[in-house]
């Protein structure tokens, strides 16, 4: 039996860190999850994680090759290799590429969760085969990731990427970043539900959802009423959709890609978010860009996409 | 004397057509304007400037080589070589690249004004050194050019870069291209003129402009009366300038450029526009993206900057 190439991917989030091996087609060999405890410094994370691997490890050195190590972090610079000032995480800004180049004495990349997803989807997912394409995570925020005739688009300062925080509203919604009107604020898991109460204020509609206090509304909640023809809900997923169609118009304008992939939790939606999204987006494209671009699903729904996403970075920069 | 390269940089407008040679330090050796008559067949303009630009070579073969040509025309697809329905040309689609393949006998490069000008600026103006940017031209409309390590963004259609439609007022102003709300119905020497006409509807604040039929504004007289301090004026301006700079603070989130580059008519206001642009940029911006990207006026101001960013396309396609 030839031993097999494997990267490290490593998906580090405010609450748990998930980390595994990743063969070159994307199969997952194993798979690990531990708490992040971020008040406690980074380096201990490194040596939770390099316990785990290097047990795993030791009796199939004949088996595995660890090629690589690939991160996916919120406020990760690709340029720098640091985190910095994550406002999820305690650590300030740490060298944590460094840390692990250490304990593994192999190469090491970085770059933030939404851009980790891109890779993932690229080179195991929907996106498999483009070029130029456009991930968008709907999770508590909104996350994305640009490709570029084949690359990651880092910019100039390494944070290229944040559609979540384009403004669409001046006056608009107050977002955890400070400003106002941001994307996120308006179309992700949290921005449905504060859709919801704003519908539930100024509708008469009947709906379930008035019976629930706010701190008890959730996507999922509104997904499922949606099904069940919810009159709230329902209007709440058009305009979610309505203001990622134009949003994705905006973009497609810009950048011309492909095709947007939806990925997070939101994505599960199907026709009740994507199908819409894309209406709406055409609705709002110039001519020449009209009937062209895709909206899919996530090619990596109910798969471990963070540290998926994680490895590919790693292969993608490391495969020779 | 040694033989000089130039290359044969070619601005395609509605109304006129300016040609010329230019070397690779982007200087301008040899200028020439002609009507473009888009009545008549593209070829007859092609043998127009085929004509002109041999008779100015005929005696001097020991003094220039032509290399290449550029060309910068309304709805040029770079991939595809043509000019696709342009609405101010009544060519169609025509593939104006082989024409001038065909009399000049020299490798041919087409994209839109926009782009063309994006080039003509890293080559040979304000983003001379630059390997991430994003130009704006501001004239009738609103053209870009966005740059992404060192090269043209083209897309996957070719057409990547219209900034001048990406959609900021869902119920917004009609614009040309069949929607509402663009960008170019705010930000463009049109657009300024619009926003006049509106606050002299909302405000009672004098003006000289109350004077004037709405077709008699322009650009230019509100950048005089501002200068003036024409409260009208100078708060046209500043509207302008807040959904400029929130423009630039959408697209640096997304891009992560170095700098902006203002090109067209509007660039000459100076402090005006530029100054507060920045202003606004930077209220809008994330922390981790704050005080590091420029808002600079063109380079080319002054210069026949459509001819030399024709002549660019051709100089970074065809150095070699």
């Amino acid at each position: 039996m030839s031993i097999k190439k494997v990267m490290l991917g490593i998906d580090i989030g405010g609450t748990n860190t998930k980390f595994g091996l990743v063969q070159k087609n994307g199969k997952v060999v194993a798979e690990f999850s531990v708490p992040t405890k971020s008040k406690n410094p980074a380096k201990e994370l490194v040596a939770r994680i390099e316990k785990s691997i290097k047990a795993f490890l030791k009796d199939k050195v004949e088996k595995y090759q660890l090629c690589g190590i690939g991160i996916g972090a919120p406020n990760a610079n690709y340029h720098s290799g640091q985190i910095e000032n994550p406002p999820n995480l305690k650590w300030g800004t740490v060298d944590i590429s460094s840390m692990f180049k250490e304990s593994f004495n192999v190469q090491v990349k970085i770059t933030n969760d939404a851009n980790a997803s891109a890779l993932g989807e690229m080179l195991f997912g929907a996106a498999k085969g483009m070029s130029n394409f456009v991930t968008i995570t709907l999770g508590t925020g909104l996350g994305s990731g640009i490709v570029v005739g084949g690359k990651m688009l880092y910019g100039s300062n390494g944070f290229a990427g944040e559609l979540g925080h384009v403004c669409i509203e001046f006056q608009g919604r107050e977002c955890g970043c400070g400003n106002r009107g941001c994307l996120e604020c308006y179309v992700s898991a949290t921005g449905i539900v504060r859709t919801v109460a704003k519908l539930i204020a100024e509708k008469k509609t009947a709906s379930k959802m008035r019976e629930l206090p706010f701190a008890k509304l959730s996507a999922k909640l509104i997904n499922e009423l949606a099904l069940e023809g919810d009159e709230i809900a329902l209007e709440a997923f058009d305009f979610t959709a309505r203001l990622l169609g134009v949003s994705c118009a905006n973009v497609a304008m810009l950048n011309a890609p492909e095709a947007f992939i939806i990925c997070g939790g939101l994505a599960n939606a199907g026709d009740l978010l994507i199908k819409k999204t894309k209406e709406y987006m055409e609705l709002h494209l110039l001519k020449n860009f009209k009937n062209q671009i895709k909206i899919l699903p996530s090619g990596l729904i109910n798969k471990n996409s963070g540290v998926i996403g994680a490895s590919a970075l790693a292969w993608s920069e490391f495969e020779n």
